[in-house]
């Protein structure tokens, strides 16, 4: 059964029959709009497209792992305002041929992650299209706390970061290089990956953040938070900039964990990170393709430039007493931009959508 | 200059720079997420998809004129809940050699359409994609009114729409035929329409809904409401379905003016409805590309059938006094469906977005 013999009410209603009731919800799937409950009087609110072949790949991750990605990556945007996710609305646009059950897969994974928050999908919109487009909006609730933005690191503030780094970047290196098991149908056969292995790829493919951190940073005093979707150096970056300050990370303080030395060490013995299985994702390919910068570990490089594990990265007032959810990895500085050991970092920064 | 040499962030500081500031905006473009305003303590959210070739042409709208109806669309969303729009996010997918230039004027027109309700373009997302794509949220705030539901119609009510109806229709009737001059350099060259027939040219191009109609017939009491998107008999279809009622609408009160008539007239003479210019669209010829349902003259078919004008149909009880732009069309009894004239409907009453 596809979308087309479905057709677009067919589809939406079952889709809202995968969804979950909620209190947050007024109003939802059916009507002109949904109306969501917003108790603190203001509503945070954000948008993120992904477009298949740039922002995920069928044959590298089911359609659940791609509903829970782009949910995750909007959940956390709401997170690092400092406020509690309440619901996503969600635009799918997809050639009639797609299966429903993708369609329905896709959806689940999306409520899935949705259930970690206590949010829940409230409303979106279906469509045509050459190839899969997902618009994804989220919806939050400040509880009385005030937005936490980019705007208000000072010096002598820390930098601190809640949640995994680096994962999801080492978990897209061993599925450039073809070293774990194609989650579609349509992939090449691979090995199947160690458990290890298997968690970044599992990382790269549904990324968890650590939504209650945001909330918490903002009840801790944090100045500024951001969630790392492009890379610690360049979403920190971000943050550097909106405030007016410096912000030099502390390298001695990203340990990896052993599951990104093992995922080095595997990737090192081969020469694959530019393996053909790429070619077909020059994005993000490119993103994964080049080594770590001259004389920084891949690890290391991971964790500094690689995103979508959407940590959040806050700055607390010196002296502030964290949670253990919470590392310290660096300091605010008088000045601008980003240092790393009190160097400029000469490897890749960022990530532009139009590269 | 495309939006590949601007890159994602150039991009989004060119569009934001075209933005007004807006009281009804805590948190603006530029951060994690956008904050609002939402003093009712509820938010009404709703998106829309707008894919290239299947609900615009470039060569047959401008960038200004795609922005304001994507808006449009979504605002009408809002206003048919009853309430007021604050705030649009959109998402833009787009391949990188679009011209800056036009993603600047897509977005000044959405910024202009939402001058027309008090809103603005709060945030967003941008993202490289093979063809363009977008995607809008519209927030809204009841201001203390219940959301009007497409579920509340009650045998007695009387329906009435504010806006008007097929002009939109018969404007994309006139484009598809070759009969008003296109938009974009690309088009083939055509007659210039005269004043009337560009009048619905340009409505199928910029629908203007009459937005203050919504929060109006929720304080009037409106048993239910939506906006005629894709047909006025498929859009009280759905009131009918979702209120357990039958709506009978009554023909006689559905007056096609002048425009209308002499886009019928010209039309009629001509063997153009399926040109050739209509072939790179199937979905939106298909729309047009029949020709009024047996007996029923053109004017009349466009009306019931044609959407995208984005009037606002509601009921209210029997005896409410309406103001001048609320027309009685029909009425609502007990039963099921939808009847013109108290006969089945014989032409399309629908339009699935993938079909």
């Amino acid at each position: 059964m596809t979308v087309a013999d479905l057709g677009e009410f067919g589809l939406i209603a079952a889709i809202a029959a995968k969804l979950p009731p909620s209190g947050k919800t007024v109003v939802g799937i059916g009507d002109d709009a949904a109306v969501l409950t917003a108790p603190d009087g203001r509503v945070v609110a954000t948008m993120d497209l992904l477009v298949e072949g740039r922002h995920f790949r069928r044959d590298w991750s089911g359609p659940a792992d791609i509903g829970g990605k782009a949910a995750a990556r909007n959940l956390a945007d709401v997170a690092a305002m400092g406020a509690t996710p309440v619901a996503l609305l969600v635009g799918l646009a997809a050639p009639g041929t797609l299966p429903v059950a993708w369609a329905t897969e896709l959806v689940s994974g999306m409520a899935a992650e949705c259930a970690r928050t206590g949010a829940t999908v409230a409303g979106g919109d279906v469509s045509g299209a050459d190839t899969i487009m997902l618009a994804v909006t989220a919806l939050g609730d400040l509880a009385g706390r005030e937005p936490v933005t980019r705007a208000g690191a000072r010096a002598g503030d820390l930098l601190a970061v809640a949640g995994v780094l680096g994962h999801s970047a080492a978990g897209l290196g061993l599925l450039t290089a073809g070293l774990a098991a194609p989650a579609g149908p349509a992939g090449p056969a691979a090995p199947a990956a160690p458990a290890g292995l298997a968690r970044l790829v599992a990382a790269h493919r549904w990324p968890r953040p650590v939504y209650e951190a945001g909330p918490e940073a903002a009840a801790l005093g944090a100045t500024s938070m951001i969630d790392v979707s492009d890379g610690l150096i360049a979403d920190v970056g971000h943050v550097a900039k909106a405030s007016g300050v410096l912000i030099d990370i502390d390298p001695s303080r990203l340990e990896p964990g052993a599951d990104l030395l093992a995922a080095a060490e595997l990737l090192g013995g081969t020469a694959a990170s530019t393996g053909p299985a790429a070619s077909t994702v020059p994005a993000a390919s490119a993103r994964m393709g080049q080594p770590g910068p001259p004389g920084q570990p891949e690890p290391l490089g991971w964790m500094l430039t690689g995103g979508e594990d959407h940590a959040l990265a806050a700055t607390f007032p010196a002296g502030t007493v964290l949670p253990a959810r919470w590392s310290v990895i660096g300091f605010v500085r008088q000045g601008e931009g980003v240092l790393v050991g009190g160097q400029p970092f000469h490897g890749r920064g960022g990530w532009d959508h139009f590269g």
